[in-house]
């Protein structure tokens, strides 16, 4: 891809629908899809290439990491990301290769050294930043810089600099109340893994020390321990001057690993639409990122998610005037209602552009079944993105 | 797998229908299984996710070890297993990862020391059995351990105990009556092979002057050394404390490969179901082997392969009232009577639990390509079963 890739004046955009794939809830029933009144998208469908993506693996149900970074085109299996590194990323964090990266939730502890609640009761956010600004001033490590960046209420990240981690380190969390917290052991022999435990455990103790008098956050723990994985960045693998368009921070920091722009989201769907027309100019690859989809469908909602992709459909004109020279909309899983998860199961993808085989008037679980780019590796939708767009010169003579 | 899968009180079954695929006899024409009467699989698949799979690789038919091999999840390529391996295992020698295995056949030797007959007459099995126990009171190697097991009328199965052995060999079977029987030799340069070339030699040397009296059974033919190819179990694998109901020695063998316990079947397609239901407590993964489809095939009697499908069709309200977690209902290959002979046509898939996507109203091979599973390598029908079981964990955060 790498070596036959060209830079051009057309533009992708990939709509990433967040768990769009869906399910009947009785047999002979509609998809949650196929449900939705899509009059745009069922246009668009019979202007483009249908299929359904199948993430990560047969009868795997991929995270939300694993799922994007497939549609980035990565192999999910190859490049595997700590929790700790996608929120790092997320709060915008400048993440280097060699840092290791820990999400942090302040808890609280018993006089007998037990956890009596893993969110230290929820604290608001703006307790929360205060707590950090008391560990970065507090907490010192000999001789490694450690910096705490606060996410939301109760939550935080630690990102420890420096040269010589490792991210093979199990979590503090019992994730259980009434249980003491688990010292960071590492998960190899490596002497990376047993610096890096060593670390985080002088860590926990001396945030023990500083948070003594902070009850019910007086204490914190260590989760989804990772280091960057040094993926390949959009502009090396593709050439492409890419930016991301992502309203939650796990998807921004997604976006960050494959060395997009971040751009400053409008509210709700509209809005993201509306910062996608803004920044037109300025970028040749969008990454759009809609969650009120995966959302309504964790939450078993079959008609809020109905409703979710209506209103993307209602976006789609919009978007078409402004001429991209290939989109793709699908998702980065299936999250059916039926099963209130994310799953394993296809994912529709409509890929248009001037150059496409239609086989369908809809959009739909079923019509991309039957499709002109069949079932097939979500890892390959960059690969058509790109082709769609004419950005790939012909291989071999 | 190994990683995700998880341990439920749900059940698999993997409904085996050998041979399976089909093709029209003529252009028009309908597959044994469309043509086959199968109002139970019919309905099925109105509630179930629909594919071909292809075994093994494109225009490749696979015997019946790649293509079992294909179906419990590994990669037939990988793990290539000898036929004596399958002969020892199938007729029940507890074959550990060490030992050597090769099928004898008792065959005729003339005065030159000429093949005149290489299934020796087709002696019965008494006397097959006689033979065998004469090979096993008096035939000694130096150093090393050797049983021969009766297999059937003029086969049998040779192990050899210990270690540093190959199974790289050569058989001793020249294919035609006429020819000397050839020496055993390395396939390749390490010691084991040769070892283990000259010790098979020895053994039909002794063997022959054991039998030298016992015309027309007068020497053994040596064909399919091979090693047993260490796969996961089952139980490594996915969890899963898997039985099979199989009728022929062969898939006993491969479900013994995988670890399976070996349930004794009973008369018939309507006993191997009878089992089912009888063991259905004691297990939590069931193979069942269903072998006249792929018979008939060979036989090119398209009939009597459609009336095969249709007596386990008839089974399937019976096997669907014990309340499978998930079911697949697929062949380890095609055997289209047309053809007289397995082949590398896409095989029909049936996968049914609380959580498809169904696209067809009736199962045949044309209803199967354009379904939600597409056309997808028989090695991922193991992930599907445990995704759609939920014994998979999710991937990734």
């Amino acid at each position: 891809m790498r070596e036959l890739s060209v830079e051009t004046e057309s533009k992708i955009v990939l709509l990433v629908v967040d768990g769009l794939g869906g399910l009947p809830m009785e047999p002979g029933g509609a998809t949650e899809l196929e449900a939705a009144n899509t009059p745009n998208l069922d246009a668009l469908a019979t202007r483009s290439d249908l299929g359904l993506s199948r993430p990560v693996a047969a009868g795997v149900s991929p995270g939300s990491g694993p799922g994007h970074l497939g549609l980035f085109g990565y192999d999910p299996l190859r490049f595997q990301v700590g929790r700790g590194v996608l929120s790092a990323l997320g709060v915008g964090f400048d993440l280097q290769k060699s840092d290791l990266a820990a999400r942090i939730n302040f808890a609280t502890l018993d006089g007998s050294g037990k956890i009596s609640d893993r969110r230290a009761g929820r604290i608001p956010s703006e307790k929360g930043e205060e707590l950090v600004q008391l560990l970065n001033e507090n907490l010192k490590l000999d001789g490694v810089e450690v910096s705490i960046v606060h996410e939301k209420e109760y939550r935080a990240v630690a990102v420890f600099w420096g040269e010589g981690f490792s991210g093979e380190l199990s979590d503090t969390d019992p994730q259980r109340v009434g249980l003491a917290p688990l010292p960071v052991q590492p998960h190899d022999d490596s002497p990376e893994a047993r610096k890096s435990a060593d670390l985080a455990n002088s860590f926990v103790e001396k945030a023990n020390e500083v948070l003594a008098d902070q009850h019910p956050a007086n204490t914190v723990l260590l989760r989804g321990f990772g280091m960057h994985p040094a993926l390949p960045s959009f502009e090396e693998a593709y050439k492409l001057n890419a930016a991301a368009i992502a309203s939650y921070p796990m998807y921004k920091g997604l976006a960050r690993l494959a060395g997009m722009a971040l751009l400053k989201e409008g509210e709700g769907i509209a809005g993201e639409f509306e910062t996608l027309k803004q920044s037109w100019d300025a970028h040749d690859f969008f990454f759009l990122h809609i969650k009120p989809t995966d959302a309504a469908g964790e939450d078993g909602d079959f008609d809020r998610k109905a409703a979710a992709i209506e209103e993307v459909d209602a976006q789609i004109p919009g978007l078409m005037d402004l001429g991209p020279g290939a989109l793709a909309v699908t998702g980065d899983h299936a999250t059916p209602a039926k099963m209130k998860s994310h799953s394993w199961h296809g994912v529709p993808v409509l890929v248009n552009s001037p150059y496409t085989l239609p086989t369908a008037d809809r959009f739909g679980e079923r019509p991309c079944a039957g499709g002109s780019l069949g079932v097939f590796p979500a890892e390959e939708i960059m690969g058509y993105l790109m082709g769609h767009a004419l950005k790939l010169n012909r291989f071999g003579a």
